[in-house]
């Protein structure tokens, strides 16, 4: 007997090598689709029959040019949560067997609801905020080693530290964190971005692990605080595993020689766009390290789909950020969205879509009737106001009011607006992780940046601010490119002489930032007419810009003084905002100040009154 | 009996005399719309009942505040041509009458088929073309005398030159005239452009009579051209006769103290926008001596539909180009619109709209989808392409490429297109009366010139040239305003020392630019997939525009170098535009390039290949 049972031994522990991978390596009961696409790799396995035990139904499976692959479909329909086996068998005798669990969902999962106007977002380079672990700087399952003295290097930031800076975050007041992808990034070399992801089921390992994630998120949670992945649909990085042994040549976007796209988006709804330059843009590579997924692959696809909602139900996100959302296959990422969005309807997807017209941004954004000239719905959410980006980038030098010059540049961003076929879903900023860093442009000027996070919390969609703009960093990215704008947050690695997180470890400078931003974003976090309320602005006279955020029953008035002199102005022109209201309080000085007299504001200032 | 012959006599002469006018004069039988709008005016004459004769029905007598008013609308329905008389009576007496015609209208009136874009509009500044009968430069009938040492004074253009000079724009290539407005403008000064008219039913006697506007008109057509009539619904002049006597207060937009319009027409479509600045954008006069006209009061909006399709009927009209279209009343205008394409479905109007964004001209265009989104349609059908216009004041100076620069300029401007709802009814210019000409930009620079006029010649939509352009006509309107863009053409006055009418009187240069010009229009007259054909271009590269116009049949591709420097290019790239043909067949030089081979042109240079 025992002869034999080490003879089975041998063959089962063989047998279980044949499965290298199984993607999902998991997946939920009760899904609002049921059905499934596992993916199993191992060496040949292709070569086998597959069943399944427990009754389940297998829909279809499907082989690719490359028989290390199996892609089989199962129907979870009414299947409650249960582990089964599938078998894999050759000429009728079962080679080796694999286990696979259907998990309980969490309670509400399907109706989680994601971000939205009342959140303010922090957007953390995640290498660069703070190393919470340094023993996981360089880890051995990685090649890329840390490295803090190298500007593109690895510098430790990990989600221990993050993890450890929440109530920092919240102190600020913002209520959602939006970390730069944490999947693992295997690139030999510039790999701290983490865009060009080698392996998107696993937490990249100098990171943490996928259990410190979910620690994450339930930290987040504890603190009435959201999660926001940085997810990348359009690209992989060359270090993918998949991309090493590809399922099928067409699983990616090839060209006979290497193809760059040409970054020229308007070719994707652009009637007169030739075919050649509309599929190079979409098909061509964004940069070399990064093949471009097939979209219009369902086997792909699929994956994507069930990857991106693998990492909802396990890290119990709130929400998605995805990656050159408009670089996708467009017919192909709407599907994917869709899938998302059919899964969980109250969830929020912001993609990038960096354009330069309210039209072409709003074309992205889910039921746009733009889009609907084409036939096209993206069914993505949420789109970010580039345009008034572009604005922030250069308004606060023109100090002087003309025709095109000064506010003007801000108010017409907003007369735009009836373009989005969903303004308050709108994700505004005043730099991101690939723009200039406003405190470089105005050359850390307190009076531009407070005018600036004044606009950006006061104006209609959902805020987001860049890790370190609260406390005056600063960094030239036309000189010096993105580790400029990427810089580690002083405080977040031992040894940091000057510690930001903390009051005593300030600089004055930095005090002076961090306390005007907490005070303003915390005024924000309760106040639902600058979450939801309509907006109704006046056109700036002498390079002033007044708008009134309103509901019913509330109102702020917000007064912004470009000019570098100070201006007094009558009321009498607001008086269809002001109504029976009396009296603003401001709130970032306490003063109240009487709504029937003219009122004063100093030069490169604001006012935010709450109107009573 | 002789006494009492005599006394009949004096009394139907003072009751004649009680009705100074009646507009519209007379009418049609047989029109879409069957009810007439019928204004008498004279001292007290609301005071009187009002019956008509040949049982004629009165539908409707609206009187205002003003008794020197009486609108009397009939209901035209089945009445054929003929006269009819209104009898004016107090207590039962008839105090006087007057004769109303309604006239045959011309076959095929209804059906009259606009100008398009087959065709190519010339565009003339009416006092400054040509003098054609000097007799009518100081019309004892009106204030402002010629003087044409003035460059805001009345130099004495007129109809009989524009007439005079037919064939000289035939041989252009032009196949349509719009002269700027013709009717009264009695102005005491600056009142050449006719922009503030004083009567609407009459031609200025500077310019002519309404018989030579109907000459004009026929001449035209007897070479087979167009006549645009340049309307103006938004104002008249201050020295218009009804605003020295207004039916009402309400005719026109009033103000407390004068109000001009902030310019700022966003605030048209803006959902943000305070409705006080709506308001003063569209109510808001232009200028001050241009009271703006009420198009919500419906009686000022018949009157304007009735001059409008009472011009179109007299004159045998084939166009119309409206003047600050997009600052009259928003629901008003689009009603006049209405009006007149429902009596001639064929027409074509061109409004001007002077915005910067596609989405934002797109707006205005019949059945726009932009507009729809607040359930707007303007029906107007047709708009100005003012973004192509931006890009062709700066384009041809961008000598370098690069990503925003150079070509791209062009190129985005088309990317843009299907924004617009019909994309070939859409005007498109090189310059006009009110921007700066473009050979002042460009420093009469012959293959920027030959540049931009292969662009305007051989893209979507209708071409429009400004007058003089042709033969190198400049003059700068920042430094010496208006005046120095619309000179008076040379040739056009009796004495003049250069007769840029004729070969013989032109300079070389003027012969260079004319030449080109001719050529240029002449081929593009018959090139029906310029006109009708649709559009694919290839992004710039190398500062190197190519795109091709095409049909099922017929196939034009254009390249334009905008870089110093000859540029060499492989046609590989454009195969899905190339298909089968071989050979193309350069317009202007009329060699014969091989499709297979590489294509080389010159810098700053075009080619215009018909395919074969």
């Amino acid at each position: 007997m025992k002869k034999v049972i080490i003879l089975l031994f041998f063959i089962s522990t063989s047998v279980f090598a044949q499965i290298d991978r199984v993607e999902p390596p998991f997946w939920y009961a009760g899904m609002h689709n049921p059905e499934l696409q596992i993916m199993f790799y191992g060496k040949n396995i292709a070569q086998n029959e597959v069943s399944v035990s427990n009754s389940i139904v297998i829909k279809d499976v499907k082989k690719t040019e490359n028989s290390n692959y199996l892609f089989v479909t199962i129907d979870t329909k009414s299947v409650t949560a249960q582990d089964f086996v599938f078998s894999f068998s050759k000429d009728k005798k079962v080679n080796f067997t694999r286990k696979y669990s259907l998990k309980q969902r969490r309670e509400n999962s399907a109706s989680r609801k994601g971000y939205d106007a009342s959140d303010l977002i922090y957007l953390i380079m995640s290498d660069r905020f703070a190393n919470g672990n340094s023993k996981n700087d360089s880890d051995k399952s990685v090649t890329e080693k840390g490295n803090r003295a190298l500007p593109g290097g690895r510098h430790g930031g990990d989600i221990a530290g993050m993890i450890q800076h929440l109530d920092y975050i919240k102190e600020l007041g913002a209520t959602a964190l939006w970390p730069t992808p944490l999947c693992e990034d295997n690139d030999k070399a510039y790999s701290y971005h983490t865009y060009g992801q080698s392996d998107v089921y696993k937490i990249d390992p100098r990171f943490g692990t996928n259990e410190e994630y979910v620690q994450l998120s339930s930290e987040l949670h504890k603190r009435d605080m959201k999660l926001i992945m940085d997810y990348v649909t359009n690209h992989w990085g060359a270090e993918h595993w998949m991309v090493k042994d590809l399922p099928s040549q067409d699983w990616l976007h090839q060209f006979p020689e290497f193809t760059q796209t040409n970054y020229r988006m308007t070719t994707q709804f652009d009637t007169n766009a030739s075919q050649i330059d509309a599929k190079k843009c979409m098909d061509g590579w964004f940069v070399k390290s990064m093949p471009d997924l097939n979209q219009s692959n369902s086997l792909v696809n699929t994956y994507l789909k069930q990857n991106a909602i693998w990492w909802i139900e396990y890290a119990n996100l709130d929400g998605f950020r995805v990656d050159t959302y408009s670089y996708c296959d467009k017919k192909g990422i709407a599907e994917w969205t869709k899938a998302v969005t059919d899964e969980y309807p109250n969830f929020n997807i912001v993609g990038e879509v960096w354009m330069h017209s309210q039209a072409q941004m709003a074309y992205w954004q889910k039921d746009s009737k733009i889009a609907a000239i084409e036939n096209y719905n993206s069914n993505l959410p949420s789109v970010m106001d580039f345009t008034l980006n572009d604005a922030f980038a250069k308004v606060f030098n023109e100090d002087k009011d003309s025709w095109n010059g000064g506010m003007i540049n801000v108010y017409e961003n907003f007369t735009n607006d009836f373009l989005y076929p969903n303004i308050n879903n709108i994700l505004t900023f005043v730099e991101n992780h690939d723009t200039n860093r406003f405190n470089e442009i105005y050359q850390k000027d307190f009076s531009k940046y407070k005018m600036a996070m004044t606009l950006l919390a006061t104006v209609r969609g959902i805020p987001q601010i860049y890790y370190g703009s609260e406390i005056a960093m600063a960094g030239n990215k036309d000189k010096e490119g993105d580790a400029a704008i990427r810089q580690d947050f002083p405080g977040g690695w031992e040894g940091d002489k000057n510690n930001a997180f903390t009051k005593a470890g300030r600089t004055p400078e930095q005090q002076q930032f961090f306390d005007f931003s907490a005070q303003l974003f915390n005024w924000r976090k309760s106040n639902d007419a600058v979450h939801f309320g309509k907006t109704k602005h006046y056109i700036p006279e002498n390079n002033v810009y007044v708008y009134f955020r309103y509901t019913d029953s509330k109102s702020v008035m917000v007064v912004i003084n470009n000019s570098k002199e100070a201006k007094t102005f009558s009321t009498n022109r607001f008086q269809e905002s002001i109504l029976n209201y009396k009296i603003g309080n401001e709130v970032l000085t306490g003063k109240s100040i009487d709504l029937k007299n003219d009122i004063t504001i100093e030069g490169k200032s604001v006012l935010i009154l709450e109107l009573k």
